[in-house]
């Protein structure tokens, strides 16, 4: 018989520190020669930490640094906070960083007051780090910090990424005592006999984490006394596969990507209408994401429920803004599905520019391009078939300067051989073009008249006025071509 | 310019009865002409949904049933329920159906008593549907007990599945006012002057329900008022992911599935370990379900976290049984990954009998195959190119009867040509036989020898004592062959 001990794994009820350290294994927290810097407030488990850590630094051949914010909110107790930690570091022989910030005075609009001053304490911790070299800063969040964090996102509107609650490492940011429960760390610290200092306003009810902590969560242990462990294990599955699908979001994201800028994602509507409802609703956010202005170091930013409905359940007929808040537009336009930042002045209301001379590159700094002129004899070179979609040729003996180069005008019209008099609103309309998009369409006029417009901005061919095209008898060719001007 | 009004959801602020009938159609839970069988306790939901189902049964022709039951526990409350729901019925013209069970002494062990009377009340909603001739069996959840469901799993330790709350449908059971809110329906009620009793159980703050309901529930409230809705967001979203994620999950299942049948899944362990962390946990979930002796209908039955995780994220290096419980056993073994149903007497201990004759087959209940023998005249007609790889070819001439047929015993070792004498636990390691199957397959033994192993039983060549084997002097030949035994 082949032996078949039990496969167990070594969890059950090991020490303290193993315990850390199989987490931290686990997620990759640490790797050997880290220089992690600690953010120490002085309270329970940020003290914890930065004892366990100190632990390991031998094991690990870790450089470790104390980094403590002040918050200019609570005064006199702030203060001795700040002589506590200190006074930690120095004992332990770790260099030690800190800084005074006023909260109340560098709150952003809309910020609240602890999220200012989170902001305002990684922005010191991220700038410590790049000074001082560490690798990483940890931060001393506890199991129970995860349940409220998962417990708060979900009262207060979470989409699928939030319900994961904190993620073990973010970016440069590690949690070694994620897995540890409140519980256990002030038994360790009882045990070690390590003091630490309490913080008054964790008791400040009308603070609504702190209602969760000290209200809810008894109140889930009444229900089960093993909760803790519970939410930690869901959320750690849950984790692994809010990674997975964002990844598959990811991956179908680009399968129904028609073209995308820093401004601008246009989407094949009907494919990603075809695509399965959970990732279309991930994409909607993956792309809101990319182009919202906000700083996703320090905050959610989530599309309300009914506009991911909107946009990933109901089909859209026709052409129709779908959604609009303050940073994004997202429109259903043609065959496409497209997602604009809304940036004050990236579409340009219209520019006008008076080209003199053809020597110049003119730079058409509304819409990042530059107009570069050519004039060449005209031996037959520019038959259509040896022209380049790129450019646009003009009959030069027919120009009088200056040139006019200037977005499109209400009532814009250019005379097509074939067509007659067409406006340029019919032609963007056959042409599919975005209504966003339509207002940099580099128009040239001369003599009063449109004489071409370069559709090679939205791919397409240009159009030249049938006044303005090359015939046998042209002498000299105007050869204009649109390229990227690097700003 | 194209017209580009907002493109607005209709759901703004709508009465209560186009939303219960926008969420019925937007999750499929109606059907014009469906027969709908209403469960229907005499609470505020319950009653509000027959009157609002009873509104909608012209629109889509229902037909409607009234079903109550009386769970034998309240006693004399119980009782006024039931004429009371019954009234309801008679007052809308309805048939009414009810029973009167005894959930105290109908409970099965490891039932609680909320899970006792659930079961109990479902069992009757399914009979009286098929008698009846019903097509649906409709229950008025709402979302607060979606919440209350999410937060109840959670606290007690929930899988992905789990978090995603009541599904709007859920086999024949649909919940047509699962998106709105207590208060509305309370709204309704008053608004509409209809009647409802009024459970005095639900006040009991021992049943954790309860307690969620009446103490946590007001908490949210307190931190966001809007908790409600953002919960139900939360739900569906995650529900769309969680209907994607197990479709990934039974698609990557079949791709590393080696075989299985009604009592054991084998896959492939290296393709498995390559898989997703988030996939491998959800297979192991499915396999489980599929072989656990669980009634889905009316209970979760989820592995344990270490468990996933033992088998998910773990690589086990040689033999090992990763997880047993009473259901099933998890077994690393060689190459595969075995998932087995653990059911009494599946695995036979043992098993021998005695061959006297060979005109019948011999049945072999244990492992559920007969053996069917055959004597033949040896003519050259057995050379070993025209053997059938299933069939067992012994020289007939030097068989004492009886024959015995049995399962091996430990110490059996049986003469092989060019090896010697082989112990069949080493021939069964060397071919990688499961454990389990090793004492089900065939031995052959006659004067105290074994002189055949029906190694066809797992797919090898069967073996032949060299012995018993034909020679070109042997006469006749005892063909043996193994097949299945219909029951």
């Amino acid at each position: 018989m082949i032996a078949m001990e039990p496969f167990r794994s070594r969890k059950a009820s090991i020490p303290i520190l193993d315990q850390v350290r199989d987490y931290c294994a686990r997620h990759g927290l640490i790797e050997y020669g880290d220089r992690i810097l600690l953010a120490v407030s002085g309270g329970p488990d940020s003290t914890a930490m930065l004892h366990m850590l100190h632990g390991l630094r031998l094991e690990y051949d870790l450089g470790l640094g104390v980094a403590h914010v002040h918050h200019g909110l609570r005064g006199f107790d702030a203060d001795k906070d700040l002589r506590f930690v200190k006074g930690m570091a120095r004992e332990l022989d770790l260099p030690f960083y800190a800084t005074k910030v006023q909260v109340l005075s560098q709150r952003n609009r809309c910020e609240s007051l602890e999220e200012a001053a989170r902001r305002l304490r990684y922005q010191f911790l991220l700038n410590t780090l790049q000074e001082m070299d560490y690798t990483k800063i940890a931060a001393g969040h506890t199991l129970e910090d995860n349940i409220e964090t998962i417990l708060y996102r979900l009262a207060t509107g979470t989409g699928p990424g939030g319900a994961v609650g904190i993620y073990p490492k973010s970016g440069l940011i590690i949690h070694p005592l994620l897995a540890l429960s409140k519980d256990r760390i002030l038994e360790y610290l009882r045990k070690n006999g390590i003091h630490y200092r309490v913080d008054q306003t964790n008791d400040d009810r009308g603070i609504p984490r702190n209602r969760i902590r000290h209200e809810i969560l008894p109140l889930f242990f009444s229900i089960n006394q093993r909760y803790r462990e519970h939410f930690g294990h869901f959320s750690e599955v849950l984790r692994g596969e809010n990674t997975l699908l964002d990844r598959l979001a990811r991956e179908a994201l680009s399968t129904v990507l028609e073209c995308r800028n820093d401004t601008r994602y246009r989407l094949e509507y009907d494919r990603f209408m075809q695509l399965d409802t959970a990732l279309r609703r991930r994409i909607a956010i993956i792309v809101h994401e990319y182009l919202a202005n906000d700083n996703k170091q320090f905050g959610r930013h989530y599309l309300p429920f009914k506009v991911l409905d909107l946009i990933a359940t109901e089909r859209v007929q026709g052409n129709r803004i779908i959604y609009e808040n303050s940073d994004v537009t997202v429109r259903k336009e043609y065959d496409w599905l497209v997602f604009e930042k809304r940036v004050v002045n990236a579409r340009p209301e219209g520019y006008l520019y008076s080209v003199s001379n053809f020597d110049e590159p003119q730079q058409l700094s509304e819409i990042g391009r530059e107009l570069v002129f050519d004039i060449q004899n005209n031996k037959g070179l520019f038959e259509k078939g040896n022209r380049d979609r790129e450019k646009i040729y003009l009959n030069y003996d027919k120009i009088t300067l200056p040139l006019i180069v200037r977005s499109r005008r209400e009532g814009d019209r250019i005379a097509l051989r074939h067509v007659g008099h067409k406006k340029l609103k019919d032609l963007f309309m056959d042409q599919k073009v975005e209504v966003g998009l339509r207002a940099c369409v580099p128009v040239l006029e001369c003599n009063n008249e449109v004489i071409g417009v370069f559709c090679s901005f939205y791919g397409k061919d240009n159009r030249v006025s049938e006044n303005y095209m090359i015939t046998d008898g042209t002498e000299h060719v105007l050869v204009g071509k649109l390229r990227d001007w690097k700003r």
